[in-house]
């Protein structure tokens, strides 16, 4: 085969894999994993049944790509952010509570809640929850120029993210973001004194 | 009829709720909401079903009050376990944090992201959600002896309850229960300070 046609496949095959991604996070943030099948995501990506079954064989494998995919995008959006906002502790922080406080959260909440009565799901997404974990961690610990081998910081730097997941879930069901704003700001502050 | 027959019946009454209620909230946490089903429950509590529609019109209607029951019950045996610890913050912050580490968050949970998605369960626990919200902070500030007209204290409380709820979340697909001691004891000192 040309290398040029061969290329051509690959570039398709990688967008068909994308194009099912983005439907799959869609479709967990509109209708939730009980509202997430297959077949919705084959249509709304508008990919056949077939080419959707090359690339992945399960609903669980789908969905846990999609989410690990959507994250690892979001990372990349989340450093070029805080690059342009400066490194402030305020403006740090605030970005990483509006990066849990995404659609990114909402669909990966969608897999945390179906994992923990579904086994097969789990087996897919324990390993990814904490390859998303410690990812965040290390990325904030680089935004925020912290300095870990300091008393308290490692602690302080898990708080953050902790809170900000708690903070991400309160506003599930409705807008809770001035509260947030509020909180986020006092925190940064304390995290502040600490770092 | 005699006081005594009516006495009865409302103490049956009671009983068959009390039983609906706690089989939803063990449904909610074994199988999630979409393996709760009106059906199930009432197996599960041994309860008919024309007795179960008599108390309960709808699955919203009882998972609801299922959480809500249960949030009352947690919330005495808080105080009354509170009143045992004595009143130092790092002893009041771990129950708060083993508190929100319980099935009681589990079945909210499966309650908050279903409704996410469900318009219907949505009407029923926004205000539920409001008003656990509201109960919790009231609770966490009489626990802790709090002063909120005093700067920051406010929101170190607030900080706090968001918290324990981004760490009962880290800990719903694996035990994560060392680390939330480390960090609540952490925070506990950070708390301290401020109040």
């Amino acid at each position: 085969m040309p290398t040029e046609t061969r290329q051509r496949q690959v570039d398709r095959s990688r967008e068909t894999r994308r194009k099912l991604m983005a439907a799959t996070v869609e479709c967990l943030v509109e209708r939730g994993w009980a509202g997430t099948t297959t077949t919705m995501v084959a249509e709304r990506a508008g990919v056949s049944r077939g080419a959707q079954l090359h690339h992945f064989r399960t609903r669980g494998e789908l969905v846990a790509a999609a989410v690990e995919h959507l994250g690892a995008e979001s990372v990349l959006q989340l450093k070029e952010r805080a690059s342009r906002v400066g490194g402030s502790t305020a403006a740090v922080v605030e970005l990483i509570a509006d990066f849990y406080a995404s659609d990114l959260f909402t669909a990966a909440l969608e897999l945390w809640v179906a994992a923990r009565t579904d086994p097969e799901l789990s087996a897919v997404v324990v390993p990814l929850q904490a390859r998303i974990g410690r990812e965040t961690h290390r990325l904030a610990v680089e935004l925020l120029g912290a300095d870990e081998t300091r008393p308290g910081v490692r602690e302080a730097v898990q708080i953050t993210l902790d809170l900000v997941r708690g903070l991400a879930l309160a506003n599930q069901l409705t807008d809770d973001a001035r509260r947030r704003e509020r909180l986020v700001r006092h925190w940064a502050q304390m995290l502040e004194a600490v770092l």
